[in-house]
């Protein structure tokens, strides 16, 4: 028995020691699974909650969910940005579930054709002999990714795609293909120099046929300073993005913005260009806590107003609802404390 | 016994469920407590480790220290930011630890002088009677925490201070009053109305009685774009900065970049401002790839035209010097091949 009590000891310590060590580790997201029958494999990926998710002082509440593609590469400063940019009372943007994907065949996934190229340095490999699988990555998202999210998590019917290069003609493809699968949709540095500019081609005949893209949708397209990039094989990238900004600036229907960014390379153009993008997509949605303490309709006017700018419905936040009762409080405005009292219980009636 | 085999069972299996859920996180850090003397008191310290800190293929390398004030708002992006920033081949900066500060008693710690003010909203309240501390705050980053840091992990003698808005103000203090401390202040959106502008006259007097500035040290100030501010109490803060910028700029000896951030408010201008000022900071780091094919002297004569700069040692890392290595193998340069591989030797000879 003795020796069962010192193992049985050792085995409480070690689950002590593991408790403790995770409560001692800066985490910003998990990895989850996915088997995908569509891909035929098994998809890593990796979720990030916002801070008050698992907030029990509050009513669980729904969120937005960004689709970030390269996950691996980007996936944690983009998960502490979307925690920096929501952070009450002066939030830019609403919190938010980021999704990112991690890569498998990234090149099968993210391109829209097969297209072929030998490589620039040695021209014995053949580039790209993988390529063309985008429609079906796509599929991937919509109908095994995104319900397993929403089954999983308290998803919010709004969600962005987020993609860089390759990333950004896969998101720009699946614009012009299922502009409905997104609200709002970011390319970073695309690469729509790919198979002769095919993607120029695909939204030229999409505004032949639809004569307009359709309201309430955003897309942020960023371009690196690719004056390196000139010299290489793929020079062609400026050319191209250029192109589409010209075809794309002359229908106005689409919330659509273009931004050059002096310096940054292909490389890097993501850093910059993911957090431009977001407040871009979420403008608007900022309110100025400070104005309602004489006009607090204010509140609900602004989040309508930017609902039906974006075409889905957002409300104030249990947590911002009170940071601004708080505000109130401690500022003497009595009557605009009793509003938001009010606000809070309609909005979240089961307050605990 | 069998109650003994089952309670064993179960604490064998949370031991392993603890241990499965350690790996399914995303971990960019981990907390650490300092007892700090001077301040009486137990501190909390963020540390993030870069990517190949633990890899065992690898020598044990040394990797200068980024100390971070605010570490509860900025650390998460900031760790993803370093990571992304440092990627090779195209690394802009160098692979760093990430030191974010938790706050106790942030006005106390943060400034440089004892400075009542009445509240604008309430004059009943007094604010900033604890203010004051930053001179003994320095003093426990340089005599507690540094040596703690580098005890503990692999630090390179080369570190930098990052600050907002109080932060900014004790980073400028610090630089006045312990230039030596660090090789980079990073000051974002600094709070230099503090106490009638007491950092300009602080200014104005270390530069009557030293003359200049010390070469060799780097100071990146942000400005926000404070329109909205400037109707608040706080509305001699772009003033502030701008009369520092005046004094400094006359003085050409210190590599000094001030930057004003279009639209971005005092709460956001950290997210770019941060980037940018690694960047300024780590100006001529990155080096290019593609050239040490034809000129592979190039690379050692880059990195010691960079230490001289920046006054401190910086070799090329174990991890880059593999990426160039296999560049040069998989395209044919047989012989820059077999110079990196000496110079991997010479700098690593303990290669595994």
């Amino acid at each position: 028995m003795n020796n069962w009590f010192k193992f049985v000891c050792f085995t409480l310590l070690a689950i002590f020691n593991a408790k403790i060590n995770a409560q001692d580790k800066i985490i910003v997201g998990e990895k989850e699974s996915v088997f995908s029958k569509i891909l035929n494999e098994n998809r890593e990926i990796w979720i990030h909650l916002p801070k008050t998710y698992n907030d029990n002082s509050i009513n669980p509440a729904k969120y937005p969910v960004i689709y970030l593609l390269d996950g691996e590469i980007n996936f944690e400063y983009y998960a502490g940005m979307t925690d920096f940019l929501s952070k009450p009372p002066y939030a830019d943007i609403p919190e938010c579930i980021v999704v990112g994907i991690k890569n498998t065949e990234r090149t099968r996934d993210l391109t829209p054709t097969k297209s072929q190229k030998k490589s620039p340095v040695n021209p014995n490999i053949t580039l790209f002999s993988d390529s063309g699988g985008s429609e079906n990555f796509t599929k991937f998202i919509q109908e095994e990714l995104k319900p397993f999210i929403h089954k999983k998590y308290r998803a919010q019917d709004y969600s962005v795609l987020v993609g860089h290069s390759f990333g950004g003609l896969f998101a720009i493809h699946t614009f012009l293909t299922h502009p409905e699968a997104f609200n709002a949709y970011v390319a970073n540095d695309p690469s729509l120099w790919w198979d002769n500019k095919v993607l120029i081609s695909k939204t030229k005949d999409y505004l032949e046929k639809n004569k307009k893209f359709p309201a309430k949708k955003s897309l942020y397209v960023t371009q690196a300073d690719n004056e390196e990039q000139q010299k290489n094989w793929d020079s062609d990238m400026t050319q191209a993005i250029d192109e589409f900004r010209t075809i794309v600036e002359k229908n106005g229907t689409l919330n659509y913005k273009h931004r050059f960014f002096e310096g940054e390379v292909h490389g890097t153009v993501s850093y910059p260009g993911n957090y431009e993008a977001l407040k871009f997509v979420f403008k608007g949605f900022r309110t100025n806590i400070k104005e309602f303490a004489k006009n607090p309709g204010l509140l609900e006017e602004e989040y309508k107003r930017f609902s039906d700018t974006v075409g889905a419905e957002f409300i104030p936040s249990e947590p911002y609802l009170n940071v601004i009762i708080k505000f109130m409080k401690s500022n003497g405005f009595k009557e605009s404390e009793t509003y938001f009292m009010n606000v809070k219980n309609k909005l979240y009636p089961k307050t605990k």
